[in-house]
Order: C-alpha cells, then sequence, then structure tokens
C-alpha cells in the first residue's frame, strides 16, 4: 500500500485552510502531505492594509506555521516555488530541491498587476506581503520625519496617492486616515498640508457596492480629509511625482508615495505552467481540478470560477479561498479513502470593507446593508472567523481583534 | 525710571537657565525681558541620542517653553535669529522684527563641523536638533524596512557608521547597541548581519577620559557588537558609502547611514557678529562678558572659557552652560537692582557617559571612577538634575528618568 503524495503549495487563506482540514481528517498512514511556503509564517493578507498604514502591527497579522501545522501529519518546507511541471508531476524549489507529487494543490496567491503604466513598477508601492506593507509604513514615516529637515519643505512629502478606489485600496485610506494625525503630532506637521488622493479609473469607487454603502463610505472619508478622482486615469509615477488624466486634462501631483491598491492578478507560476488558461489563472472544473490535469486542484486567488448569475468571475477574496478550500480538501479525502467528490458552489455571506478602526461598511446576509459601528464590528467578527478556520479557538485567542468599543 | 530691556537668544541649557534664574529674582517693574526661541520648545539636547537610536521617544526629551517661563514677567518670541548688531545694540529676525536690548544673552548653541570633509554636510546625518533626531531614528528604521524588499539585498541598508568616538558619538552607539536587536526582530533580519563601525581619528575612544574607564567603555559595546576604526580618518561620504583612511590604507565600506557627531562650533551667528574672536567662539570676560561689548553676555557653546589647569578652553558641556548661566544672571541682577558682578569659575561635578540604558561610565566628586549601574544611576541622577535647574520638580516629574532598574 503506497501513501500518496499530496504537496500543496501556498500558506496563504487557501493553502492553509486546505492543510487544516487535511491534517484533521486523514490519518498518518493516509497520506503523505507536504506544505511549501516562502516565508515560516502565514499572514493575514486581508489585514495587511492596517500594518502598511501603521495602525496594527504586523506581528499581529502573522502567525508561524509551525504553530498551525500538525507536524506528525504534514512535513513543511520553507522554499519558494520556481516552477509547477504538471505533465512530469513535479514542483521545482529555489534552493534545487525538486518535489513528486500525486496530488498538488496550487494556492499560490496573488501579485500586483501593473497594466504597463510607465513607472508604476519602479516608483510604485503595492500592499503585496509583510515586508511591502512595513516598507510602506516606513515610508511613510520617513516622508514625514523628512519634511522638517528640509530648508524648502516638499509637498511631495505629505501628498499620499493612492492607485486604486477598490477593496484593498478603500480599506487601506481608511486607515491612512486614521493614522495621519497620529503623524502629524509625532512630526510636528500641521494635518491641512497632507493630502492623501484615492486616483481611480471608474467613475465610482468600490464598484459593484451599493451606491447607499458607496456614498456612506466617501462621507466617512472626505470628513477625514479624503480626496477622490474619480474617472481618472494615471499615467505615470515618477519618483516624486505622478500624472493623472480627467476628464481628457492632464495634471502632475507631486508626491514621493504612490501606493498602487487597483490590480491583482494571480502569481505569475500559474501562467509559466501549461495549467493556465484563462487571464493568467486556471478556470477550474467543478471540482476545483485543473480542466487539463485531474491530479492538479487550483484554490484562491490562481483560480478562475465563473458566477453565473451575473457571467462574470467571481473576485478573487479570503472568503471565496477558504470555501474553495474546504471543498479542495473534502475532494482529496475522497480521492485518498474513497468516496464522492463534490462540487464548489461560493456562498455569499457578505462583504464588509473597512473604513479605519471604528467605522465600516457593507452588506451580510444576503444584502441587508450595515454601517458604522455595526459594519465594523461584523468586520472583526469576520476577520476573527478566519483565523478560527485556519488555527481554532488558540489562535483567534492569540491575535484576534477584539477592540470593538 | 526706566526698564532696562534684557534680550535672551536661544533656549537650550544655558539661556533657559539664565531665564529661570531671572524670573525669579527679578520682579515685573525691574526689568523686561525677552526671550527669543526658534521653536517652540526646548529640548535635553544631551538626550537627543536616545532619540535618535529610537530608544528615548522625543516627546519625552523636550518641554513647550510656556510651561517653563512665567508669562507675566517674560515675553516668549518664537523666531529664527538671523543677525546679531552688538554696535547697535539690535538683533535681527527671520519675520523681520527687530529686538532692542540693554542687555543681550547669547545662548546660540552648537552647529556641526565639517571639517571640509567632501560629502559630509550632504550625506551624513547629525544629531542636533528633535527634527536631526527623529530623522536619524526613521532613517535607520527605513533601510531595515528596506533590507527584506529587494531582490539584491544591500548590505550597505545594514552596517551604520558613526564618525567620532567621543561623548556624543559613544553614548549614541551605545543605545544604537540596545536598538538594534529590536530592530532585527522587527524586521526580521539576523543580528549578525548588521555592522555599527565607529570612525575615530585619535587613537582612543573618549579622549581625556581615564583609560580604565575607556576600557570598560570598549569593552561593554564590543559585546554588544560595535566595532572601532582607531586613528582612522574619513575621508569622503558618499549616499552609498564612505572611505576612510588607517594606518595609511584606504578602505571603502558600503553604508547608506553614516552620523557625524565628530564635531562642533559655535552657532555661525557668533562668527558674523563682531563679537567673535577666537574659533568661532566669543573668549569671554571673568564675568562673562564679551570683551567688546560689555553689554553683551555669551554663555554655552557660544563661550569659550579657559581652563588655566590644562592650559586648554573647557570643551562646551550642558554642565558648564548651565554653570554659566546662574552666574550670567546674577551679574545681569546685580547690573540691574545694583550689586556685586562675580566672576564665572568652573566647578567639575564630573562626567558620565551613558552606554546605553544599563550601562554607563565616568567619574563623579573630583575623580572617583564609576561603573555599570552605578554610573548609569548616577546619569539619570543628573539628567534629572538638569531638568529641575531649568523647570523645577513639576518637570523632574514630568519627564524625568526613573527606570533605574
Amino acid at each position: 500500500m503506497k501513501r500518496p503524495k499530496i504537496v500543496v503549495l501556498g500558506a496563504g487563506y487557501g493553502g492553509l485552510t486546505t492543510v487544516a482540514k487535511l491534517q484533521k481528517k486523514l490519518g498518518v498512514n493516509d497520506a503523505h502531505i507536504t506544505l511549501v511556503n516562502k516565508n515560516d509564517y502565514h499572514y493575514e493578507s486581508t489585514w495587511l492594509h492596517e500594518a502598511a498604514a501603521g495602525t496594527l502591527h504586523h506581528d499581529r497579522s502573522r502567525v508561524k506555521i509551525s504553530d498551525l501545522i500538525n507536524s506528525a501529519k504534514v512535513n513543511f518546507v520553507q522554499d519558494t516555488v520556481t516552477a509547477i511541471k504538471p505533465d512530469e508531476k513535479k514542483v521545482e524549489l529555489q534552493d534545487g530541491e525538486v518535489l513528486e507529487y500525486d496530488y498538488l494543490v496550487v494556492a499560490l496567491g496573488f501579485e500586483a498587476a501593473t497594466f504597463g503604466i510607465p513607472g508604476l513598477l519602479e516608483n510604485a508601492l503595492t500592499i503585496g506581503s509583510i515586508n511591502k506593507a512595513r516598507q510602506i509604513r516606513e515610508h511613510i514615516d520617513y516622508q514625514f520625519a523628512m519634511y522638517n529637515n528640509e530648508a524648502e519643505p516638499k509637498e511631495e512629502r505629505l501628498n499620499i496617492v493612492v492607485g486604486g478606489g477598490g477593496f484593498t485600496g478603500i480599506e487601506f485610506v481608511g486607515e491612512l486616515a486614521n493614522r495621519i494625525p497620529e503623524l502629524c503630532k509625532e512630526y510636528d506637521i500641521d494635518r491641512s498640508k497632507v493630502r492623501v488622493i484615492v486616483v481611480e479609473a471608474m467613475d465610482t469607487i468600490m464598484p459593484g457596492f451599493d451606491p447607499e454603502l458607496i456614498e456612506y463610505a466617501m462621507n466617512s472619508l472626505e470628513a477625514r480629509g479624503v480626496e477622490f478622482k474619480l474617472g481618472a486615469f494615471l499615467k505615470e509615477v515618477r519618483v516624486d511625482g505622478i500624472t493623472v488624466e480627467q476628464n481628457g486634462e492632464k495634471e502632475d501631483i507631486p508626491t514621493m508615495t504612490t501606493v498602487w491598491a487597483a490590480g491583482v492578478r494571480a502569481n505569475h507560476l500559474v501562467e509559466e505552467s501549461t495549467l493556465e488558461d484563462n487571464r493568467g489563472k486556471v478556470e477550474v472544473t467543478p471540482e476545483l481540478r485543473a480542466p487539463t490535469h485531474e491530479d492538479v486542484f487550483v484554490v484562491g486567488d490562481c483560480a478562475l470560477v465563473w458566477n453565473k448569475e451575473i457571467d462574470r468571475p467571481y473576485p478573487p477574496t479570503a472568503q471565496i479561498a477558504m470555501q474553495e478550500a474546504e471543498v479542495c480538501a473534502h475532494n482529496l479525502i475522497a480521492l485518498v479513502k474513497g468516496g464522492e467528490l463534490e462540487p464548489f458552489e461560493f456562498i455569499n455571506r457578505g462583504t464588509v470593507c473597512s473604513l479605519g478602526d471604528k467605522d465600516a461598511m457593507g452588506s451580510i446576509f444576503g444584502g441587508k446593508k450595515i454601517f458604522g459601528w455595526t459594519a465594523s464590528f461584523m468586520k472583526k467578527v469576520i476577520d476573527n472567523r478566519a483565523l478560527f478556520k485556519i488555527g481554532g479557538v488558540g489562535l483567534v485567542l492569540k491575535k484576534g481583534k477584539f477592540n470593538i468599543f
């Protein structure tokens, strides 16, 4: 009797939820499970905007993988995946190791998409990892620290441009709006000198959200000094400024800080493998397998699942990644121990967008709109629920958000 | 009866101690006292190395001038002095105001002296003000934050060069040695990758100190990973490195952070006035007056007082500045109300050099050597004593250092 080898790539929401369920349901003799991740920690990627704004310490949003896995059942390899070879049933790692598998779970998450905007890759910051998030925090701090040290104070040090008024951009700006008064106090800077500018190509922020929710969010943020440029296209990003085009007119805005939160794409390894078949992602079968390789499952931001109701793909979220992981794990268990494979179906539990520590908005329970404290409370419940899924009650108690009042 | 106008320039140790004594001893009708300072706060310049290293928040080392002065007796003007005109008995301020005086106290402190080392002015940081200190703290933080964000990690981000192994340099390095393990933890960096290098032109650090004390300090700092380059000359400072010459050999050290703590000079306004007569300073009379203008007193780093015992000027310290201020205030009161002027005589109460939060070394009571906890305790007593002189018991309780265990 040969133990099948299951290899899970990535310890984000998708990968880790898969492993959590596998190690609960499979015995040591059922399968040989390997988890591969670049860092020795998992991070809550939906919390990174807080670390980037400096309102939550990044250590609060990460947890050692060794604290989450059962090392008797799961072999953890800390390394970076360099290639997926589905035809050879192999995965190559940076240190030269080659992992063979019987079943593969690709859960490698997202990268920033730059849409070829000149200078964006070189000069904009992205909220993509613990390293990037604390870099943004320090970058902004540094601009404020420099401001009073120059004979000619530079307004570009106090202008912060956020590219993208979608979920990540708005959540980041919400935290930033709370952080800026603290920074002004720290560095003796007049609040009125600081500008936070959201540049969004669509005519609205949070496209797809209910107009009432959008208005609530804009009011909340504008009251805290955030400016919006809607229907505005980022044309160029320089070290010390950007060019934006709105209503056919170009404007230069001096800024040392452009945070790009407008586009994500699947990990480039997917496109480089033979698995990719739709916009850099894998349009998975109902069982979440790659259509060309039934021994490969894909979950999270690398998977594309169609929302038939509106004939568009579901956007990549932590919620869908974790739901996919549940089904993926179920199906792997069925393949190993025998049983029925089940198809994936997304259950929309609602979406809440944080607007800073004490404010939020969103919809839950199939459309009920919530605002302010209620929404902020629900957001924390959702964040804690994600921790529970990955690390149980222990992790919720350790890293959970209980600052509800 | 005309009230004489006393104008005090600078709210450092010298200026503020002068004002504190004047407002205590002079009535509202005795004199019209004006204090001019660039910022609306006084800072403990001997504590700035802690703010620069990030071990003490800069707000702990500053205090609002309005909390220290009796506004019924002292008129505070927040402005920058642009010229001293002793022949016209006038002082010019940046906003165009011109102050007339009957008696002037010049207490404008120090600036960094760069000795014409190429690139030093442009590329090195100096510990000279609250603004500079928090800039250094953020600069170092930023280098650590960047380190893990680059495809090719740059060692120059983790190398910190301190120019000068004198009092300020060593006290700064002592704090830095304690701060670096925290920074390494914060940014997931191996401590062994970080270098702190002291470059000192003399063959010893802390020249003039007892050899036993010097050895103690070097051992304490080397044990915490500090490297010393003695008899080494800084030849050039670049954005990303320095060139140092030692034993006739040149060496390039990659570093993004060079902190210059090797030379200070008096405020340049002294040299630009007609008062200066010795190395940019005013070699004052025994009563601390400018030899050319007996209505001008000079105290602190702008004054030069000869130590006849060793035939050299006393080094500029907070201790001598505050002692000078006491005599200066006494003499001003004598001039205003009648009485004997007294000559200044320096009483060496000892010197303690901090080596980080829990370590120090120095000599007190005419030469008794102290080390470690005892010295660290004494250092805090000295720091609190300076607060007491300036702001009484209230200020000691508010900003004092009581973390003795």
